[in-house]
């Protein structure tokens, strides 16, 4: 009997499980049919890229593109691009499905969520055409558009609301395109609900550095359109001119279909799996429209991470197609780059974890990415922070020039085995002048934490 | 009552273990006399980086000196250089130290050996001029003396004798100072000891796009002068012509001493310390002069690192002071460059493991060092072995572009908490286009070979 899966959604996570769900069924010699069904025109794209193409880093949208369309139906998926599901029906098995030619019912066997994040749009931005995002591969062409317009509209100055992860990016994007970039963030410093204020400090002189003007604590409650560009009116009363703004407040599951189809939602409004990925019987979900089980917090936690929608979704699609697999979950590891910043952070934050009522202290130290005298060696700065009592590392936050942004990734295996500061400290990492002072940065700042702990 | 400390050789070892040991005596309020005896003139300086001060890379030696004779002195050290211990006397607990002024006993009641290694000298390089090593500052001093020599005696060609890490690193110091390099191995391809071949390959294609010629399969078998140069007869019957030979075949233990006055051995021919750096009554020994507990080998190794040789030092100087500590021991991580590729290794060679036995396998990935639309992306291969069975990884070599290399410490962080292969596909390391794929090189390789455990 041949079982049908369908896949809402078709980027990281809906075709990750969509591949892996085949591969496997076929292995276990299972008949799965996969429809996969899109609303938009794109799939499997790297939603990370978008800003570096932007930027003019990546030349063209093709090599975003993981695996077109064409590459999924020639592995046996039945792709429909285009496809609006409308309504999940969870009694009947069925999704309805709207499209250009109409609408239609799809019963399922078994059924993928991945239907992703969505941006917040506060009420101000609503239908302002000058207000754009940059999230999607249409939010880039818009923006490629723009910025090599010739008649005279590319934008001279370019207002980005919001100091995240996405904020910065698009911070620099633009910055590297020469145009005039204002950030403006609500927060004391950029990338507030990632880092400690001290880091954070780092971020916006990167971001400096580059050009871009950056304003903190100041909210924006309105624009106005005006002749040849808008006006931003902050809260604090003041005002900012820009022809263009890229919204960048942050993005929520997209979960408008699960909550009318009843299924349950978690603390932070995403769709919460348990470590099979499974939310209902035969209904799977991963990505950026769920909650992510959070190793160190030990709870699940809004992690919109494509790294996270391939691993869940692959698990899902194992599991799908008859297999087992479990989620090993998340420790909240990200990084980015602000200019020549390096930036980067692992686990909880000293105020994260206060503010549960853990015992902890944290410590930062200064050293260089390699061998202080060697021409590689670029400033560094590394906050770890651990739990008095027990030792144990809870976090890591690094900002640093070249070879400073990956080192998180020795914190986070920490984090990973649940080992002290102290084992940190002691680890065997790779020294050499060009790649590191003696005691690696990342060791030294553990070292000192121990000592507190 | 004061004891007093007698440490032979003030390197990283030794000044270690000195420093650590008087901070630690002074916070338990014991007396301590801290006497530090050093055949040559120098003190405290990196031995790693006396290619990259070759190179011109480092400017001047003083920036290779960690901490000076003075600030030791200050920091109330009584270091004597030019003093050469030349017996050690452990029932009378006394050494006898011969200076330019002559020979004299010196009692102790704790003794701390950091007399490091001695570079391996055949019998055709006995005694030959042009025959150098690259080891100390006073290598360093005569390298750079005969790089810049303006009388005509500048060498227009070196031939580097062994393939291992000092020698990768002295042909790529040589070849970036505009010299014709040659370096021969007697190996099949360079760092036989520390790679698989296939990695090696990668090395050696690395030195040759810095322009050095790389021999492989050959054994030199003796010098011989000639007008304006040497030249090398090699066991296969080549000859090559060169103007200066560095030797670079490796290093052992300088144990004449310990082993004089009966100090046990290992099978590394280094001294063998417990894991509080004891090796007799009174008696701690650290750094190159010994042998280190290998924690994926589970037996003493020759693993001769700057950053063994600091921490077991600290370890030895905590416990002489009379704290407590244990050296945690290696995992035989190790990195460097030859030309633009980084080359790095943690745990063991499949090689190894069958030697003794173990069941393991091993895959080698191709993947890029960022995501693969990215200007940043640079080749990067990552080789992994793990225990069939367990599926436990043992060991990684990576060489790559830029950025490849120190992702071997998320390797080292698994072998350090003895992960399982699937354990580090599945860790949350950190991902952005310009930093890794979507799934880093590291997690691919791992999720490869835990496939097949």
């Amino acid at each position: 009997m041949t079982r049908r899966l369908v896949v809402i959604g078709a980027d990281a996570a809906g075709m990750s499980a969509a591949s892996q769900a085949l591969r496997v069924a076929a292995k276990r010699g299972q008949e799965l049919e996969v429809i996969a069904l899109e609303s938009t025109d794109h799939v499997s794209y790297s939603q990370c890229g978008i800003p570096y193409w932007v930027a003019g880093d990546v030349e063209s949208a093709d090599a975003l593109v993981a695996r077109t369309a064409d590459q999924h139906r020639a592995n046996g998926i039945d792709l429909r691009l285009g496809s609006t599901v409308t309504e999940l029906d969870l009694d009947a098995r069925a999704v309805v499905v709207r499209t250009d030619a109409g609408s239609e019912r799809v019963g399922f066997d078994e059924l993928m969520i991945g239907t992703g994040a969505e941006p917040i749009v506060p009420d101000w931005a609503r239908g302002v055409p000058a207000v754009m995002q940059l999230k999607t591969l249409d939010d880039g062409t818009a923006w490629r558009r723009l910025l090599a317009a010739t008649d005279g509209k590319a934008p001279e100055r370019v207002l980005v609301v919001g100091g995240g992860f996405i904020g910065v990016e698009a911070a620099e994007s633009f910055a590297k395109r020469g145009v005039r970039t204002l950030l403006v963030t609500r927060s004391d410093e950029p990338m507030a609900h990632s880092l400690d204020p001290a880091m954070g400090a780092l971020v916006r002189r990167g971001l400096e550095d580059l050009g871009v003007e950056v304003v903190t604590g100041v909210e924006v409650s309105g624009l106005e359109q005006r002749d040849g560009g808008i006006s931003a009116a902050c809260v604090s009363g003041v005002e900012h001119q820009a022809d263009a703004v890229a919204l960048a407040i942050g993005v929520r599951p997209r979960v408008a279909l699960a909550r009318a189809a009843g299924l349950p939602l978690g603390e932070h409004d995403g769709l919460v799996p348990d470590d099979t990925q499974r939310v209902a019987d035969g209904v799977w979900a991963a990505g950026d429209c769920c909650e992510v089980w959070d190793r160190v917090l030990e709870q699940h936690w809004y992690t919109p991470l494509g790294t996270h929608a391939n691993k869940a979704g692959k698990v899902a699609g194992t599991n799908i197609g008859g297999g087992s697999a479990r989620f090993a979950g998340s420790v909240g590891t990200a990084i980015t780059r602000a200019g020549a910043a390096e930036v980067a952070r692992t686990g909880v934050l000293a105020s994260w974890a206060r503010e549960r009522g853990w015992d902890v202290d944290e410590v930062s130290v200064e050293s260089t990415t390699a061998a202080g005298y060697m021409p590689e060696a670029d400033p560094i700065t590394v906050r770890v922070v651990g739990e008095r009592g027990t030792g144990r590392l809870l976090g890591g936050q690094i900002v640093g020039g070249r070879g400073a942004g990956k080192r998180i990734d020795v914190l986070a295996m920490a984090l990973w085995s649940g080992l002290t500061a102290a084992d940190v400290a002691e680890a065997d990492l790779a020294y050499c002048p060009p790649f590191s002072p003696t005691w690696d940065p990342v060791a030294i700042a553990c070292k000192k934490l121990a000592a507190t702990l």
